[in-house]
């Protein structure tokens, strides 16, 4: 039986950067845009060029993609030609294969917010598809607060969306801007623009989750005809967010009459990599990973044992509508299970550590993780930490040095010219082949510039080590994050640190604490003893 | 026109219990079961008499409420009588004037976890139910695994549902306990049972949301004419949650065709109170709120002003899908480093800061938000750092206080006991009215746990302020974040620190600077000065 294709088209590196908190860097959007390309959606909309450095930067290098690169911008304004609008001039310069460009499909919004007559709006949607065409670009509209204008006038919202799609427009997107669409209305209003004669193939869907009905919106469009479908990662967007792709691509894939209906381009292998895919979004971002999201969340497949504990222990299967591994996610139930190990073995293996099946060391590397995880930990991304624990759980782990105390001031007063200034200074007391070493540094740097206590602490902790002090000569932080986590009943500080050196090791760690300066010193101490290791 | 009663049925107290890392003590089953009342909620399930002794001491001392206090248990075990079932006793003992019971109504869990035969099982439900009746109680069957027991063998699930609703069941509650069912089969299935003879008004729906879909699951039930919903404050529940109330009621309540079809127990005054219920949800639970939540979240009515910028500024409405006031929520407009003067007077009269259009302090307050989110600042969601920002240059932000220093120790050596300890100690100096006042404050919790340095800054920053201090005593520091961005040519860390008080207030303040504990302090100063502005 063949499966109708189904166009999946992202916009986390657009409309995800409306939500609150979230503005990228260019290097972000470029990694974001690389794990994307990875789980094989079908376009990825980078942004607007020309609307602000970060997305201008972006699209001057945009990666090399699979997937189609998108470039965003709006129709070109009343009184000009599409050729003359600096706007869109700047849109077109991007150079994408694709262009996705905004334009009203609400009455009210085309008479209120832009101020032109709906003829007028009609005519710049129309002469801007067609400008894109004549160009030999893939055209889309974006059709602005679609739904709220077919409610209050069908007949503009259809001749919006029949000119776009006259004028060679390959997709027309229905977007519900306020996200306050209901899923059946959804449905009927799409079935209602298909009778109206745009093909079902050329029509896209873009929700939000303003009632947290946004996976069940862009079902309901699919299911009347649409054939694309717009979302963002981790449902990132405006106010609510999104329609969450990390949510669509599995029910797409998993769930029918979905899964022997529609073909997507994410494989089953991909889709394998979706948890890590989601969580290291988070990262990226510092967010914390939502531990209740659907498929990918960390409790998605978390069985307490309470009321279903018997059956749970019988089959935990009947309790999960997935197998978890399908989207790279693992079962939690509150006790040790074989699957762990293997996964454990295959973890190690990547990091050039063999140990047997059924060796006990790797039970109990599985405990100190869940353990550790419990209080705050995390071993997704802080690869280095992990081997360091697991080394020490096989006896494999040298000595190295011994730390003996640290202590560090930070102050701030008025200097001799009544200036608030800051310092901080950082004393460390190792202990080196039965040499103690007292190491003191100060944060300020070359330019006279205070970095603050975890800055001074590096510095000392670096100074001397004696026979160790040439192996680390060549390594230095590239980056810090801290998340406030819940480590059990308090919340604490997790510190993330990324190291690199001139060999092109690059090595994260990690710390946790109440005390952000403690995690901070742990994670430090963490990331000399990976480099020692790769010297040793 | 007369609408259609629907009832509320919470399991906040039992269902949401499920959820990993949440486990309530007593008294906070009773705080959250008065906010549920007050709320108006119909049916408020308190918990499984008998299965742990949280739950049997909130029964032993039940609050008195205006919705149906209702026990959860099982139905009788076979080879006894109900009368006779020791664990259904315990339920009953508690007297509710409701009992709800779950059975199972999917052939292979009957089989399978349970290892009886299928008719045996149909009539310990339906004794169950028959004794409940008897004693005067009104009964529900909780029918769990429905949706799949129906897709398995529809005849066995149909046979539950009648044994039940023959034994006079109110209530038989269609489960989707794994919550892999999508809304449209749901729909389909909830048809196919009222059509096999159980009235709609006897039809409860139960969804989880590991596919995102609970909301429109229990939608597409009630559009199929089932009568009950249930689901649970905040989305609490196993795995993903159960079917979030916080989204469904003013669902109900707000959206067409639900609005004029149906009528709930919670009024449109109750509904005002609805974000308040939900925050105060997550401190009882000492969890950080979801900013994205539908309705209710932070960011829900949170418009960034970028795209929708010109628009937004001539009418917020026309970008949202309720008015935010409704449920108790509020409309943000986040200064961005391209916003405008007026966006900027909006903002400010939203704060109750009135300033006259043209006001030269406008571009002076403007120049400072680019100055300083040039240097890693974020007015995004500091929205109290803005307004003392603001007032300081309108000059109508008051003194209060002086800070002329502070020092922060971060020690960790050995203790007596040779274990590594951690301690840190911090002194600050203030001028309140001319009058120097030193404050000395450690890490050190009640429970004898380091908490680090921002702690003891904080406890000694708050520990003598003169006058004010009775105005701070109400207030506490909520959530911590830090996040590392680019200041200029050098990574800066950036700390936003959220913080509450008695009066419900929750505001956001941010420090910047290369020094995190200095970062810190300035967050924690803006905290405070906000919070005596309130009370000035």
């Amino acid at each position: 039986m063949t499966r109708t294709r189904l166009s999946i088209y992202d916009t986390t590196l657009r409309d995800g950067q409306q939500t609150q908190g979230v503005s990228f860097s260019t290097a972000e959007k470029q990694r974001i845009a690389a794990m994307l390309d990875q789980l094989g959606v079908d376009y990825i909309e980078g942004g607007w060029p020309g609307a602000n450095p970060t997305d201008s930067a972006f699209f001057d290098a945009a990666p090399q993609t699979r997937a189609k690169m998108t470039a965003f911008g709006m129709t070109k304004r009343a009184g000009r030609s599409a050729a003359n609008d600096d706007v869109l001039a700047a849109v077109m310069n991007a150079g994408t294969q694709t262009v996705c460009l905004v334009g009203k499909a609400h009455d009210f919004h085309v008479e209120r917010a832009l101020g032109i007559t709906l003829e007028e709006n009609t005519q710049n949607i129309a002469q801007s598809i067609a400008h894109l065409v004549a160009e030999g670009r893939e055209a889309l509209l974006d059709a602005e607060h679609f739904f709220d204008g077919y409610k209050a006038n069908p007949a503009y919202a259809l001749e919006v969306c029949h000119a776009a799609y006259k004028a060679g427009a390959r997709w027309i997107v229905l977007c519900d801007t306020n996200g306050g669409t209901l899923p059946t209305e959804i449905g009927r209003i799409t079935s209602e623009v298909i009778a109206a004669g745009i093909p079902g193939d050329h029509l896209g869907i873009h929700t939000h989750n303003d009632t947290e009905n946004a996976i069940a919106g862009s079902l309901a469009a699919i299911d009347a005809g649409a054939r694309q479908v717009q979302g963002t990662l981790n449902g990132l967007g405006e106010r609510c967010g999104n329609a969450n792709l990390t949510t669509l691509i599995p029910t797409l894939l998993l769930k029918e009459p979905y899964a022997s209906t529609y073909e997507i381009g994410v494989t089953s292998d991909a889709l394998k990599g979706l948890s890590r895919i989601s969580r290291k979004l988070d990262d990226i971002l510092n967010r914390v990973p939502m531990r209740q999201a659907a498929y990918v969340g960390a409790s998605a497949f978390a069985h307490k044992a309470g009321l279903h504990a018997s059956a749970i222990l019988k089959d935990p299967s009947t309790y999960e509508h997935i197998d978890p591994a399908l989207v790279g996610n693992a079962r939690i139930i509150p006790m040790s299970n074989q699957a762990g190990q293997s996964n454990l073995r295959q973890r190690l293996q990547e990091a050039g550590i063999e140990v047997a099946p059924g060796d006990p060391a790797l039970a109990l590397i599985l405990d100190q993780i869940k353990e550790r995880e419990a209080i705050g930990y995390t071993y997704d991304s802080a690869q280095a930490s992990f081997e360091l624990l697991a080394r020490r759980a096989l006896g494999t782990l040298p000595d190295f040095f011994e730390v003996k105390r640290y202590k560090v001031t930070v102050e701030r007063r008025k200097n001799k010219y009544d200036r608030m200034v800051s310092l901080s200074e950082a004393v460390v007391v190792v202990k080196v082949d039965g040499e103690k070493k007292l190491s003191v540094s100060e944060s300020m740097d070359e330019l006279g510039c205070d970095r603050g206590p975890v800055n001074a602490l590096a510095k000392a902790l670096a100074k001397d080590l004696g026979r160790y002090q040439s192996l680390i000569e060549d390594m230095r932080l590239v980056d810090f994050k801290v998340r406030i986590t819940q480590g059990g009943t308090e919340a604490v500080t997790r510190v993330i640190i990324d190291s690199e050196d001139d060999q092109g090791h690059r090595w994260s760690t990690v710390g946790v604490s109440a005390n952000i300066v403690d995690a901070s010193f742990d994670a430090l101490l963490d990331a000399i003893k990976w480099k020692l290791l790769q010297g040793a």
